[in-house]
């Protein structure tokens, strides 16, 4: 192990990889240290779905623009990355069908409908384009660049792109502490210790124990997401199906994900009895024909919550060499690029918009409370 | 492959195993021919269930006595088999509580009251043994001696004790056609003939392709059975709950079986949402506590039923060197042990109860109907 | 199912799907029935390689001219079937390095070299474009066609594909037999008969149990193929390498195949230690680096051998509307399309390449030998 | 989570679960904490063997008196866990073939013959007894109490009766710190704190962090275990076969076990190639037809080794409070049972083998450089 690097980014999923990546392509010596394989975790259990516009609702000042600016990166991404590491993302089109029900729920689309990438679909095309949805939607928001990717797959492929140009990726290195030492840092990890000049905190929700080590007063709370991988015997589906927070993905690999629950405070990655119960009946709601699915696998991963819902991106409020890039709760594959982009952007003291900066930085709450 | 036997067995599920077994045991040079490989279709998604009661419902004339003379056939096999062939079978020692929700479930289990091995136990005493149990249910058949196995282990374990007594197993034998050569049989396989003095069909569902070939009238038909293998966090059942053909199995290698859905005519072999869904519903029915069980896989299998639902074992009308062993719909890792003794003394030509060889023999229907 | 069909398929493999892929897109009515899951078997054991150059050797007469026209029809199928079924085909490109290692290796290289397509690199030329290949070779003919697809994705994405053109697939249908009746056919399925006005034999090596019962007197023979899944822990290869009918395939996703062993008259699917240690011999052979691969999965399936060495494509000599379409041994993935193409073509009565006809013929030993 | 609790055992392997167990079982109020899964990292990669005088050669004043308690502590836990848990730990008997295949070999089995439970074979009477064992062998050091369990198994009835016994635990739990607070310890977990009177570290080789935490000076190094899972088609060994470090284990569900590799200084848990030959080689030298095996899986764990092969099992030299039970290199399943009942002895402060003591104590390197 070389023992000095320019950046060590402590976690390996796709927010560690994607930062690695993005420094990398500036030259910046960087070192991803994963406490176990790259991607395996919160990132394998993820649906993939770059939502810039159906995860916004509620957020359409800040979140959408940021997660807009991500979902954009992905169309060039997707060959550059295949190029560097060859693995391909998955990227695929399609977008997404955004059901309503009820009165309540279209009034709930409406702020999305005011996007001029957003359209809305009477019940009879929505039939039309995906004839096994449920009749009783009253029609849709439909949201074409709303497309999806391979999760472990785009971690994989940000990962080995990061090392073709020069990343150093060290599985199996759980990091213990950091230490300041003489301007730099010291990264104990328990294959031994390394330096750097900067170091980035990408643990995901397991970033607890640095944020207390590092004297940062947040902390992150896991909401589990059980998913269920699934199989049709026939072509089913062309768009995501996506109401009251769950989804139906056709992915390009022939398989469909129906995910996912949100269980708050369960630090397990086991899927329980009463969560596939639960997405089951969502899914049926969505598209009947769903009952005749096939079970291939399931997935449970740790979204990584945060007290106000925003991800955590930007410099530690009291020494600006230690960056924060976590808490992406649903929307990890979808930011990573835009936070890739902005963390390469903080050691570059490039400009970044300034409404990004207040809106993710680590001590904000503190700030409104003063 | 040696090239003339004095029995071959077409078929290497539990039933074609047991019977190599009991003729290994009688010095009959056996060869089981198998299309796939030993125990990995049927046998495999079976719960090990030996419901000699439980399974009796409405037959306690023939059924029951076939049935407790193969269960207990187990308590010297367990042993016997692990002796022979180093292979556990996963006996587990509990029994069954069979529930009763209503007066009409209470009225259902008279029939089994009246055995001696059989005791009612109301609602207290049965939480009074298993806590976990709903307290909606109004009492149980509480039976002791319905024991359970793991059933690909106790058909390896029937297989490798066979060959160690020097009986040959051919995997991946796919049986095209029997042919009937100066008073012997030739058997084609995919890998060759070879020839044999007594045929058993022991191919389970798949048996009708030979029957028609055999002149056979009967057909078996398909009903498939999804269940659950599920993880408990802690210790939680010792007995198996069972209501309404549905059961929760506790296992000796720390897993549950959720079992098993009846789906007819289907021959496929994976495992539906809605099959999960039921099968879900059930087991928090019998036990609330369900809903916190977490999955580890589903299994599915194809169970081959018979016109009134009890099993062809006997010779061929006409020809009473070619044996028939299948049909054993929800009963054949119970069944297995009786079977191979039944088809071990046809061959050696001993005496078999009367009224076994009536109620199994594959020409009833049409004696009856004579 | 539908009772009546144009085209019964026998068999869901890659060839079978592809010829019910081409079938469809003429609005051919088309069934395929397959014994158990679409490509399964034989198929989902492939590594993928595109090889028309590099499986031509000793025949650029006839079987490089049709590997050639399949190859190039995958550069546009890749997009069109992903359109049709949402599947992609992980179309990998890259080529191979054949490796030359001795002077009597580069001499066995020489009609490959010969093709305008293909370039002979030298040793360092070698070693700049794949750093860790081996310094021992002499150097490689290098054959940028030569490209990836993922087996299983592929066979599903042409059964997909049919089936939105609007082919029927029967999964979990065996079919025993095969009745001439009033001109048409009668196929006798465990789930029941269906009759069509052609039918196409697509089963692989398990063909020999319908070549009989068609009175075809050829057989096919089964060589056992296992392969090694491997990763690497960075950035590997970007080229297939290639020596002696061994190979280290890169994949899109991630994965290195190391294939294939060679295992005459062997009908199981398991993969044996000698196998797997003849296996990891090779690569190091190849590229030392891959002592440190580490394992994800190995994978066996069984490749239909003829006498020639070429496959069975063509009419049956005694009726035109019976045709035969397996025996692809090692290029099953990469003759798909042409043969699709080819059965396409008799049942439409279109030009076939009279060479084509002749070398693939089923009965053309005899003819031979007449 | 009960916030306070009389022992609190860090890490739920073999170790901690077993002393869960002998706590549990003395009423002593007990929670257990593990990262992850019970059993899950190493535990789940050995090979099971209870192997007291195999693995005593150079160490039979005190491994071997030890080793030789755990192993008798088995015969009557493999009926007392079963009863309380459910869960067979899968003991079976047969015993271990130590095979010569030199002088040296012989000669260094001489310090085992003298132990009145082993004996010499001659090399017939090792082929009488297993005749696939190599005709090369000069003969074999037979002990026939070197029984095994299956791992994993074990654990979890080890967990799961503690917790039938009143103990808790608490899978996915990672413990950050710990600290002294008015004569208790409060332990820092990613899901909150708890509060414990005794504390015993039992995290195998990832007990680094917490001995540095805890101003211990010594360190865990890990020894990289690989291992094969295969399976044969028929019969073929009743004991295990041990030679140079390496064995083939067969086990009572039907597979074998293959190993393991030694691999210093690597934390990953892959596989691979490299390790596979050599495993492959080593099982061929016992017995030839080893080659014929076919894999089914493959493991790896993390062996957690010491300075001087011994594992750390005792009170903090500080803090008679604080307990120590790591290190148990090559013996983890062996030496769980003696293990659990030395800390609870400390515990409950009664008397244990003073050598013992001085053998295994954390600090025994200072003390003897002192």
């Amino acid at each position: 192990m070389n023992k000095q690097y320019e950046a060590a980014v402590i976690g390996g999923g796709i927010i560690g990889s994607a930062i690695a990546y993005y420094l990398a392509k500036e030259k910046i010596d960087t070192a991803v240290f994963d406490g176990g394989r790259i991607g395996e975790k919160t990132t394998s259990a993820a649906a993939g779905m770059l939502g810039a516009h159906s995860e916004s609702i509620g957020d359409f000042s800040v979140f959408f623009p940021f997660a807009r600016t991500s979902q954009r990166a992905y169309a060039a991404l997707k060959d550059e990355l295949y190029e560097q590491s060859g693995v391909d993302i998955g990227y695929k089109k399609g977008g997404i069908l955004k059901l309503a029900y009820t009165e309540e729920d279209q009034k709930n689309l409406e702020p999305l409908l005011v996007q001029p990438t957003v359209q809305w679909l009477e019940s009879e095309d929505v039939i039309y384009m995906e004839k096994e949805v449920s009749p009783d939607a009253l029609g849709a928001a439909y949201i074409p660049d709303d497309v999806s990717v391979l999760p472990n797959r785009t971690c994989e492929s940000f990962a080995k792109s990061a090392q073709a140009l020069g990343a150093s990726i060290f599985e199996n290195h759980p990091v213990y502490s950091i230490e300041k030492q003489a301007g730099n840092y010291i990264i104990h990890t328990a294959q031994g210790d390394v330096e750097a000049k900067y170091v980035v905190v990408a643990t995901g929700v397991l970033s607890n124990s640095l944020f207390k080590h590092l004297v940062l007063s947040e902390r992150l709370s896991p909401v589990k997401g059980e998913s269920l991988i699934v199989r049709a015997d026939k072509p089913l589906l062309k768009h995501t199906l996506f109401h009251d927070s769950c989804y139906i993905v056709p992915r390009n690999n022939g398989t469909l994900v129906i995910g996912a629950t949100m269980v708050e405070n369960d630090w397990s990655d086991t899927v329980s009895l009463e969560g596939i119960q639960f997405l089951i009946e969502k899914a049926k709601t969505m598209m009947p024909a769903a009952a005749q699915l096939t079970i291939d696998r399931v997935i449970a991963g740790l979204r990584p919550g945060t007290f106000d819902g925003r991800p955590f991106i930007g410099r530690h409020p009291e020494d600006k060499h230690i960056l924060v890039a976590c808490g992406h709760y649903r929307n990890g594959i979808l930011l990573a690029p835009a936070t890739g982009q902005m963390i390469r952007d903080f050691i570059l003291e490039k400009d970044i918009p300034s409404e990004w900066i207040e809106a993710f930085r680590v001590d904000r709450r503190q700030l409104v409370m003063a």
